[in-house]
């Protein structure tokens, strides 16, 4: 077992809820009874005494500093994860106009926004890479965005197929961009100008389940029709600093932490990058010195940073995988039940020790069983 | 300062979010890092794993065993608190049909499920408290409730106000009695029969903020309008055993172990109902004996077992209470800025020192300042 990890802590390859930092693990431990100066735990305290409205400003504050956030944009913390913004974000913006909203689907999470898209209003699909499988992202030519669009939306990176897009997609000026970027928030810089609503649960690369990140440019918040229910309505969280209601405190905590470890541990988004890029790095270099044997799913160019997919030449072979994994304490490398496989997720917290791991672990199976 | 609380903690008479079992926050804390034999932290497990899907089946089984709840109810855990239900209770009952929803409105609570409510359908008020400041709920002979309705809503404990209902409403045999019992729930015994839906945020008796528990008659999960929003279709999370989408596991796995310590270390629902009638009774009987100091807001066969609200001759005296209170180690006890006084919570977790040390204090405070 690595040095990194505690005695009995395992490499936790698991799609989401996923791997934590172990430091902020810790400090959730030391603070939970007692928050520092409180006399109670920070899950015990009003949300809207000064306490918890300091831990929600900080956590906001830490996310702003970390990709650099204007104040055109609201950075929010809701409940109900990326399903409820597959319905929030076509409720706000195209229930009750005539405007038509346009999806890039390129793979698992497209899909369930546009079918919950089209509960609201006019959905359009441009761009469906089904039938390769969801083996890559559409290149600028092989779509054409409207210029009275609504909004277009994408999903930065497909955790079920292990697609990821390097960069923005084009969008045609005066169009908002949407991103669902649940899976790679805060795993690289990101110019959020570009952005008029990207969003992420939390938990992948940015904490606990049941804390969702909406960073929103505030002309967004107009746009909801009358009578749409006060939960699914931007602008109250936004008018109300996310204390509409009850936010979920103890996951808004946990969250803050994780943005004060990667600003102040790790040193930044770009540092970030660099780091998941070595562990990616790590993986597919011996999916490809293997070759005969793994078979990468995502098109070379389209590969995730974050979900290395990969199957092998038999189920037979794929349990034994599994099976001799766990032996090393490399856990959770089972794909998806919808493609099968195995998949490494290997977001933010997955110490380079764990990719490292697992990427000798791969050669010498595929050396023994190929 | 009490034996009963460890040594930095204080009394807590926060509204909600609040205090917390003081045993359940130290295996939280114990477990934090490690969830026992799993190599990870709960948080960092995924929600389809056999790991915290054990962990949600005993939160789910604990509380069908405190409450007895038969299989005709499925027991749900779902995010966006009381003020997501407000919305979802109509969207699944009363959007796209011709249906009427009848509501009992005894405090502030009541008045938002309403406002809510309004925007999906038909709605009639059947009862208002408002004109005598929200001191007291109806009776029976109050108001008539229809045969043909498509549910009748009530909130059975008012926070802001704290008054209560010592029993359910009369309600005609056939309409779905639907209540929001979000301060109360878990505090005594219920007949959950008698009910279509009860619901409750877990934040004031059942643990951190962040989840929210729908029990939920199974024949009323088939109501729901084509086209509504996934996320809020009861159904869907139904079927899919509360893992339709993420929940919110932290949440769930501290709701648990909150419903464990209530069947073992309390003894029932009972037996807290003994202890919580206990702890209301020392505060109600110090402001009874100071009458001409302390001004309760309810009437007396209203008044809440969960938040004693009162008031002070004075705004002077009012902050002196507060400030000297706190010097006791009595903390979170001005009342809701939209009536002011006093509001002292005194959830299921208030141990009874905590209600006797605050009962002590009132009387001192009217001795020397009355």
């Amino acid at each position: 077992m690595s040095a990194t990890a505690t005695s009995q802590r395992v490499f936790n390859f698991s799609a989401g809820p996923a791997v934590m930092p172990v430091s902020v693990l810790r400090e959730l431990q030391e603070e939970l009874i007692e928050f520092p100066g409180a006399g109670s735990s920070l899950m015990e305290l009003s949300h809207r005494g000064q306490v918890f409205v300091d831990v929600l400003h900080d956590a906001q504050d830490t996310i702003r500093s970390l990709y650099g956030i204007s104040d055109d944009y609201e950075v929010l913390f809701l409940q109900g994860g990326a399903a409820l913004q597959f319905s929030m974000i076509p409720a706000n913006l195209i229930r009750g106009n005539d405007k038509t909203a346009q999806y890039l689907v390129t793979g698992s999470w497209g899909k369930k926004a546009v079918g919950e898209a089209r509960k609201e209003g006019k959905v359009e699909v441009l761009y469906d890479a089904k039938e390769s499988g969801y083996n890559h992202v559409p290149s600028s030519g092989d779509y054409a965005a409207s210029d009275d669009a609504a909004y277009l939306y994408y999903c930065s990176n497909e955790t079920i197929q292990g697609v990821q897009f390097a960069e923005e997609p084009s969008c045609p000026a005066g169009v908002p961009l949407i991103c669902d970027a649940s899976s790679d928030i805060l795993s690289r810089p990101l110019d959020i100008k570009k952005y008029g609503l990207l969003y992420a649960c939390a938990q992948k690369n940015a904490g606990p389940a049941g804390v969702t990140v909406v960073i929103i440019r505030k002309d967004l918040l107009d746009h909801a029709p009358d009578n749409l229910a006060g939960y699914l309505t931007y602008k109250n969280h936004a008018e109300n600093d996310s204390e509409w209601n009850t936010p979920p405190t103890f996951a808004i905590w946990a969250l803050g932490k994780v943005a004060h470890w990667l600003a102040d541990d790790i040193g930044g988004l770009e540092a970030m990058q660099k780091l998941n890029e070595r562990k990616a790095k790590l993986l597919y270099d011996s999916i490809d010195a293997n070759s005969g044997f793994y078979a990468g799913h995502a098109r070379r160019d389209c590969r995730s940073r974050m979900n290395v997919t990969f199957n092998l030449p038999s189920d037979e072979l794929l349990n034994k995988f599994v099976k001799e994994a766990a032996t090393h304490d490399l856990a959770s490398l089972k794909g998806h039940r919808s493609i099968g496989g195995i998949r490494a997720s290997i977001y933010n917290a997955m110490p380079i020790e764990g990719a490292e791991t697992l990427a000798k672990f791969m050669n010498d199976f595929a050396a023994k069983n190929g």
